[in-house]
């Protein structure tokens, strides 16, 4: 077989069977693996901002990598915003990036670039194979770095593509395990939860299961810890019998309200507290001074056998534990607001739904409204950068192709990756969109308050660049123009028919809720 | 004033009086600064690969850069494949990055991200400021370092931002001027165009200018040598009055059979020309074994003063050199397909419109259909990577606002940046986009057949890979829900009356033109 077909037996072999894409000339001869190698499935996405996203969700959902296939030093720059967030995340990722030929680098024709410059900006791991002789192995050792929660990077040489590799694929790495947190950290942190302090566990990571919680709920009630999850966890199960788990706001000043008291701070699975941005006279660091942090576990440590071991030290194994009641609000009527879309998404959330959060302004009264709703899985941006919602979704769906996903999108947000709708289409994935159309980047009117510039107050010019409303957009056209079905919404019923339409529908729906902006003061 | 304050000052002062933004919560004290100094037009884009794009066109037609504003390392990461196109096609441009103020970043927020390493894999300069008395004078060192053809890009942390600069603005940097070609260089080319030899002067650059063409004709009249542009010079004018310069070919095959008899190569303002990529069997380099390859000046060199020198030793200088005539072909009739477009486009033409070609495959006969057409400049991809034209269009028509902007656009690259569209339609740029809606990567299709790939047969995996026409794209539908006059043409008559349409009208219009693919073989 050739260099490229012993790749994707590799990656298929490693049990990296999904490839999200988006190729060009140098990964010809990737793209024409696929039909003599089984077993990989492609996604063609129409930006590489999509194939990253749309890797992220799935690796979220599935707990296993997604492979992506990008053109060159450019095709990985458009790809870099999603990377970033799933590195953030620690998800893991295998990113083939095509590159020249070996020999014809040299002359430095016009899509030469420094592959591996960008892509170590980003990446935990980046190897460039040099004969078609390495690629299989290569790709072994891509899927055993990006391990758990990885990102691995992987160039590809046009002429190791196509050249010949006799030795065949390479045999699959041993699957990724999570490394044992050590007795002594174990003890200290025993002690810690048996101090007569003022103690706060917060948690965070990958995968926030509904197991997972009821274990901390029951070292919380056992031990008088509360339990918090950091802002922006990658995913976490919530909904009725899950137990009762706040997050930490997003707003520094209410985060540093919330863990004013906090003497000692236990951290599973995320890094210490810290305001998302710097703003004027508001500190970086959360929580008080003199507070005690122990770093407990990371993301990437085994995280549910720490927390037993702890359990155990309480006599709290098996403990009954507070969960969540199930509680449904009736269908919204009237206006259509933040609050009113929020409940008609409570109302109708389908049972075991996956709920991508790019709602940005709008989209935050859906967190609360939705606490107690039927059991789903709620996903993050866990790295802050804007436009991960329609291409996570894409991914999620690909990973459960059984269940609803509902993706929460701001209009600004939305505009960074709107190509995925058409993958959606594609595909004919499960996604509805609840697009959320304020016309304006109400989280920067925010923002310019918090950071105090001009006295909070934008001038004519500021204010245009905070608008987006000029000229509106009608999301329910862009969706239709890429094969979507779509309708708009303009009040509470509208809104609320539309969604229980699109719950009963299977495949990709989008809802252009108009909705007014977030107002300040 | 602040920090923003005297960053824009001073940009102001240098000439540098455009920004195309997308800002996040860190650039708000720029945002702010916006209204408190007076000269610098912001242009809002919703995506940073318009941002970038739009400077690339800005700088190709304005001959200076304009500013970027972008957020962080995944902002900037979004905007990287159209530097990396401005920085191969020697176009300027001044990025502003913002960062998290310096003392936050030591906490690993999720937004922080190594900016300096992303930013030096495709610029010339990279600096971070340090403190707000710093940040005028590295403003000025940017526009400085970007001169004639180079990014700069300087990075903003928010407290250098919002920070007090009592110094205020820095001083203007000197006007870049071209390097001078020494003189023993300009002996030795005299000579070579001397020798009795197969003699090809081939020219690229930033800006060919029609007397350039005409100098370069003179030359050429003068010394037996045939004149020819690189494949794609990022801006050159042509039509009626221009003198008679074919271009080297895209495919290398061509190109080889084009240089195949020269044995002297001069080069003016471009490398020696190179397959655009390796194929297996083809050769890299496309000039013959045993030419002489010259290259008498680069981009950034004075190549005017170089060719008048040249002129002076073969006494041709004002010597009557043979133009192109005025061939203006009649409006086409009946099936739509690439010929028809081209020679509808050719009909429609006005003078001294800009035409910007990131058409592909259906694209490709507009270039031959024009070549005696009304006078224009046609702006080229120079660095290969798709998705420069819509943005670029953005930044011709601000640079040149009297002027009509025609973008010609494949289906597949359009969506790579399709957010330009709303931007065209927020500042009301007199862009008519020509949508070549053929529902392929026809490209790739035909880049796969090059790569000899599985015998040059996409098997059904691949093949599903490079058409986009499942489902269909309605482009009319996607430019009218971001605020664009948009109609869909069918066939040679409706695509000519919508054309003619478009040229009547003062604004942003878009043609879907459905077009059969590419048919090979």
């Amino acid at each position: 077989m050739n260099g490229a077909e012993s790749l994707i037996q590799t990656l298929v072999d490693s049990g990296v069977d999904v490839c999200f894409t988006n190729p060009g000339t140098s990964e010809m001869h990737f793209v024409a693996a696929l039909d003599e190698i089984e077993g990989m499935r492609c996604v063609l996405c129409l930006f590489e901002g999509v194939v990253s996203g749309a890797a992220l969700g799935y690796a979220a959902m599935a707990e296993k990598p997604a492979s992506t296939l990008l053109h060159l030093g450019p095709g990985l720059g458009n790809a870099l915003a999603n990377i970033h967030n799933a590195k953030k995340g620690n998800l893991p990722m295998v990113n083939i990036v095509g590159d020249h030929a070996t020999y014809h680098l040299e002359y430095d024709a016009p899509l030469t670039s420094d592959i591996a410059g960008i892509a170590g900006t980003v990446s935990h791991w980046v190897h460039s194979s040099a004969t078609p002789a390495d690629i299989a192995r290569d790709a072994a050792e891509a899927v055993q770095q990006a391990g758990i929660g990885q990102i691995a990077t992987l160039i590809l040489p046009a002429d190791v593509s196509w050249g010949d590799n006799p030795e065949g694929a390479a045999p699959a790495p041993a699957p990724a395990t999570p490394a044992a947190v050590a007795a002594d950290k174990l003890n200290e942190a025993a002690a810690l939860l048996r101090a007569d302090k003022d103690t706060v566990i917060m948690v965070g990571g990958r995968n926030l299961t509904r197991e997972r919680g009821l274990q901390l709920g029951r070292l919380a009630e056992a031990t008088g810890a509360r339990v918090l999850t950091e802002t922006f966890p990658s995913r976490v199960r919530r909904g009725a019998g899950t137990a009762q788990i706040e997050r930490l706001p997003y707003l520094a000043e209410l985060a540093i309200e919330e863990l004013k008291s906090t003497e000692q701070l236990l951290l599973i699975g995320c890094a210490s507290p810290v305001s998302f941005f710097a703003y004027p006279n508001v500190p970086s660091v959360l929580e008080p001074e003199g507070c005690t942090v122990f770093p407990l576990a990371g993301p990437n440590d085994d995280i549910d056998a720490a927390i037993e071991a702890l359990l155990g030290e309480f006599d709290a194994t098996g403990r009954e534990v507070a969960v969540r009641p199930l509680e449904v609000p009736p269908a919204p009527t009237g206006a259509l607001d933040a609050n009113a879309a929020a409940q008609a998404l409570a109302h109708h959330l389908p049972e075991d739904a996956i709920v991508v959060d790019e709602g940005v302004t709008t989209g935050l009264a859906c967190f609360p409204f939705t606490a107690n709703g039927r059991s789903h899985d709620w996903l993050n941006l866990p790295g802050g950068s804007i436009g991960f919602g329609l291409p996570a979704a894409v991914g999620a769906a690909i990973a459960c192709p059984e269940r609803k996903v509902i993706c929460l999108e701001g209009d600004g947000s939305a505009m960074y990756t709107v190509q995925s709708l058409w993958t959606m289409a594609r595909e004919n994935l499960d996604i509805t969109v609840l697009l959320f159309n304020n016309r304006k980047y109400s989280i920067l009117e925010l923002e310019f308050a918090r950071t105090g510039a001009r006295g909070g107050k934008p001038g004519p010019k500021a204010a245009s660049s905070l608008d987006i409303g000029s000229p509106n957009m009608d999301f329910a056209s862009m969706a239709r123009g890429m094969g979507m079905e779509a309708i708009v919404a303009t009040t509470a019923d509208e809104f609320s028919d539309a969604l229980a339409t699109a719950m009963a529908f299977k495949g990709p729906f989008l809802i252009d809720a108009r909705v007014p902006p977030l107002q300040l003061g």
